[in-house]
């Protein structure tokens, strides 16, 4: 799509209100947006296709928790330390630049210019490539080795730091209680592991799901509704064994073909176009690391093609290995193509035992899975004991927290703690950022060997997260159509299953009989449960449909002088624009059809084939 | 409800996993609260209830906008210096108390002490009879006239202070754009009024919605899912003409019966108990101040019956003088009568202009409908005109923010400004903080005649506003039911709209051959769009019965081992635990029919008349 397009693709939502920058009287805040009707009515739909697709047809148990967030979770997630943004600032006009999206704006630019050095180019072309997977100090480096200045100003930058992209507040009326609004849905599951483990009935593999709003404060948002500091997202958290990541359905998609950029293709160089394979294929060649990561990629592909989202503009990328998060066993980003080139749009990440873990480490809390073995086995291993009767009165209220923090300790430090024992008489370790002191009477540390009834294990989690804000940009941008012979007119072409209105009904004129016949219609729309609006605004016909298909209503029904005879009425389709002849209750019966039969794929031409053909206006 | 079985009714919530505290293993954060999968599936269906019931049935214009809000929006709506609680501290503990809490805790306590003065609890009855009405002042002197110390400790508190209950936040990369997290909905719709107007084709009344999160930094929240820090709300704008506050559909609802405890009632002492009156009567007698406010209380009343609240715990208070903003015309709280008592679940106010006028008096945008008169009026008015000329060159790009503040004072104000001018040759008035003084030479005020063709109006807001997190909780405590025969065991009545899971599929014991029936029977619910689950834990079938009651499931499918040779199941129900045998055809469609037909009020005797009778176990 070109920009030119794209214009006229957002002064069209603009117009209709799909969307609105929010607080616009006020002049507006950069990377905040309202949804106007039709726009929220399309997000229902798309947020209850989620539903449907993912919670209700896999059985997923739902969370619904709050955004504030205290600070403790998000620093144990590595939220605090890691969620950040490499930023600069120019020191005369105050101005702040994000630096990845600076350095790859000022190098794409640099390429086109055709005086430039092939070496040079080259070497530039190797950053584009890789940029995704830099660290902080690569971006300082890069920053100095190219002399990247202000795009507008040319002024000289201050160097980069990094900024934390949540937003801080405090909770209370002390304000002692600092807390971030989330930037992402994920860890109220986590945090909910033992509670969602128990309603399964201690069963494993199962997965949760949220659905709501999170946060980021972006350095400096552009790019409309695809670059936003408040956003809708659906996240699923796929809690498996370690030991069997293979999924029960997995039969059910193998033969689904999915457009794959795998890690060698993009290190390979080469033209970056993905290779379609089977997903039972790319689990057995590997290329996806296992059985349930590759159910929920093929899952994510249907869903998106019931959204509308064109084939031939989706692809999973896979991380590249620096790119990946160091506990990360694989992940594939779902990434879709628009006039701002590919977005990511979701994650499909096998972040294996890590956020389970980090949560239990910090709060003492044991977040595991118990099996019962169907043979016993043997294991030997260091176990702690503390002596109660000397460790109460030595610690007073600080002895649980310590005794907690000492019997959660690992096995590798248990082996040396028990050395420290021995040789010093003592031991000293961390706990709440203190050093404590135990001595040998305090404690004992020796090595047992049991028979083990019980294999308790923290599980793997796969997590497939949705950007939907930016799905449903991606939508509007995928379905928006030009009449071919008149480059004024345009469409949305949005699947029935999420059209904001299925039907518009309305009149030729403004005939004082018409509203009861309106009316009635209405009735039998409402009965049938179709989503429908009246446009009896004081204008052409003609319009009308111009100002319904901006809208993608995908069809129409219009009451003229002859309806008030024989109970006739026009029906016209959005995208051939035909129209047919029918009475009140085969026109809507065919809507009724396509609406609530998508399993049937009842098609226009189909269901309409015995009714009158109207000739065009 | 006791609250012996209030005990009962959370501790069936936790377990069942209704709800939990947020951030449990961190200690949690009072005031936050998880939804788990029951509670989540319930909350997703009083939304689409109430979008359903509001939003589809009234063509109302949803928006969904962010909880980040400028400080300049929520300065101008009146939130930085009104939305505030008083509080008091100990500085002994560091215990803060909500202030009007407090007064209301200690004097209800000190009544009931049997030797206390005659006169003095009549005193206290009075404060606490109007405690909702006070302001700060009324506050911080009824703390010292009462001497109402630390109800823990007994300790001397502070002095009461104001705060302000919005969490704040900065935006962006500087820090420099403060923002709160919204503590309402309503401000995205009166903002994006214009719009609003320009797709409703300029056309009133009209009601624009919104369903999202808000926030409210309580100072000390108890009372669990009743008084939190983050909760959904759902709220509708209905746009009126001041003159015409009719409504087209009130004769639909007139004969509605609503319990109503007027303002006069209140002031009269007494028994405090409603009065049934029919909507039609109590506008007609001017207790309710206008036909609109009025069919919203009748859809608000249909509404909660409909979500299984009990019609007798139910009330309309309407504000008290002293209560209510001073721009509002009349107020009322839809209360719910709990174990906590009477609860503020939903407001419905006739806000008159002041949220459009007080945004376009600090943005300068005009927020008004323009009426073409049919027969055009004479309108006498002062008009004030700027010399342009003189007008740019002296105050520069001041020059632009002056004029408009000029252009947009009042009638009342250009009257006194044209004596000013004819007195002292200049005028001088404010704008933005600091003092202008502006001569004859640069601006004319004269009185002139016109005829009007447009009625220009700013129009006025009636707002029923939801807590839904609120009217949650109160349907779980009405719905809470206990067999009369056995006090362990419990239930939730829910209306078949909004239970979580309408049926559930299990079996008689863990045979092999039965697993593939549950998958027969499953595939034939999913098809007729029945939200089931399958419980095929391990345990008796008492148990599965239990629990599946306490997660309130209406109906639930058993298969045996006659299933094997005759395909027929027992259906069980809920409320009644009565069973009954049939095919699976005939156990899903009552099903169907009294999960999707609930105009036709389909009721379990009706719908299972010809089954066989099935002896209880």
């Amino acid at each position: 799509m070109s920009t030119l397009v794209r214009d006229k693709l957002e002064s069209t939502l603009r117009k209709r209100f799909f969307y609105t920058p929010s607080f616009e009287i006020y002049g507006g805040v950069s990377g905040l947006f309202d949804l106007g009707p039709p726009g929220c009515q399309l997000q229902n739909n798309v947020v209850q296709s989620w539903r449907d697709h993912f919670i209700v047809e896999e059985n997923m148990l739902q969370i619904d928790g709050p955004m504030l967030t205290p600070y403790d979770v998000l620093n144990a997630s590595g939220h605090v330390d890691k969620f950040t943004d490499w930023m600069c600032r120019n020191p005369k006009t105050g101005e702040y630049y994000r630096v990845d999206h600076l350095i790859e704006q000022t190098l794409k630019k640099r390429i086109l210019n055709r005086d430039v050095d092939p070496l040079d180019r080259k070497s530039m072309e190797g950053v584009l490539a890789t940029i995704d997977g830099f660290t902080g100090s690569d971006l300082v480096r890069t920053m100095q080795e190219y002399k990247i200045n202000d795009p507008v100003t040319n002024d000289v930058l201050d160097a980069p730091i990094p900024f934390n992209l949540m937003f801080q507040t405090k909770i209370g009326a002390s304000g002692q209680l600092k807390a971030f609004l989330r930037p992402e849905t994920a860890q109220g599951q986590f945090l909910n592991f033992n509670k969602l483990l128990d309603i399964n009935q201690g069963k494993i593999p199962f997965a949760s799901a949220s659905i709501g709003k999170s946060f980021r404060n972006e350095i400096s948002p552009r790019s409309g509704l695809l670059r936003v500091r408040e956003f809708s997202m659906a996240e699923i958290e796929h809690f498996v064994d370690p030991l069997d990541k293979s999924h029960p359905k997995f039969d059910e998609v193998s033969d689904e073909e999915v457009p794959l950029l795998s890690r060698q293709l993009q290190e390979s160089g080469g033209s970056h176009l993905p290779v379609r394979v089977t997903i039972g294929e790319a689990v057995k060649a590997g290329i996806v690391e296992n059985e349930t990561l590759g159910y929920y990629m093929a899952r994510v592909h249907q869903f998106l093609l019931r959204l509308g989202i064109s084939r031939n503009k989706f692809r999973f990328r896979q991380h590249l290995k620096n790119e990946m998060a160091h506990y990360a066993t694989d992940c594939w980003d779902g990434e879709l193509l628009t006039s701002y080139g590919w977005i990511e749009c979701i994650g499909c990440a096998d972040r294996a035992a890590f956020d389970l873990t980090v949560h239990s480490k910090k709060t003492g809390k044991r977040l595991t899975v118990k099996q019962k073995l169907d043979t016993p086995k043997e294991e030997t291993k260091w176990v702690l004991e503390v002596n109660k009767k000397l460790f109460g009165p030595k610690f007073k209220q600080r002895a649980k927290s310590i005794e907690s923090a000492l019997l959660s300790l690992p096995q590798d430090d248990l082996y040396s703690k028990h050395e420290d024992l021995n040789k010093n008489g003592k031991l000293t370790f961390q706990t709440n950022g203190e050093t404590v002191e135990i001595d040998r009477s305090l404690v004992s540390i020796e090595m047992r060997t049991n028979l083990q009834h019980i294999r308790e294990y923290v599980p793997n989690v796969i997590e497939p997260s949705f950007g939907l804000g930016r799905i449903i940009y991606c939508i509007f941008d995928h379905c928006f159509q030009i009449r071919p012979d008149d480059e004024e007119r345009t469409y949305f072409s949005f699947p029935l299953s999420i059209a904001p209105t299925k039907v518009f009904v309305t009149t030729i004129s403004n005939n004082e009989k018409f509203p009861s016949v309106i009316k009635e219609i209405s009735q039998i729309l409402r009965t049938r449960e179709i989503y429908f609006k009246v446009d009896d605004s004081n204008t052409s016909i003609g319009k009308k449909y111009a100002r319904n298909d901006e809208l993608g209503t995908p069809f129409g029904i219009t009451i003229d002088f002859q309806t008030l005879e024989d109970k006739t009425v026009t029906l016209r389709e959005r995208d051939s624009m035909r129209q047919v002849r029918g009475t009140f209750e085969e026109a809507i019966s065919v809507i009724d059809k396509m609406v609530h039969d998508p399993m049937t794929e009842s098609t226009w031409n189909k269901s309409t084939a015995g009714f009158l053909p109207v000739a065009k206006p």
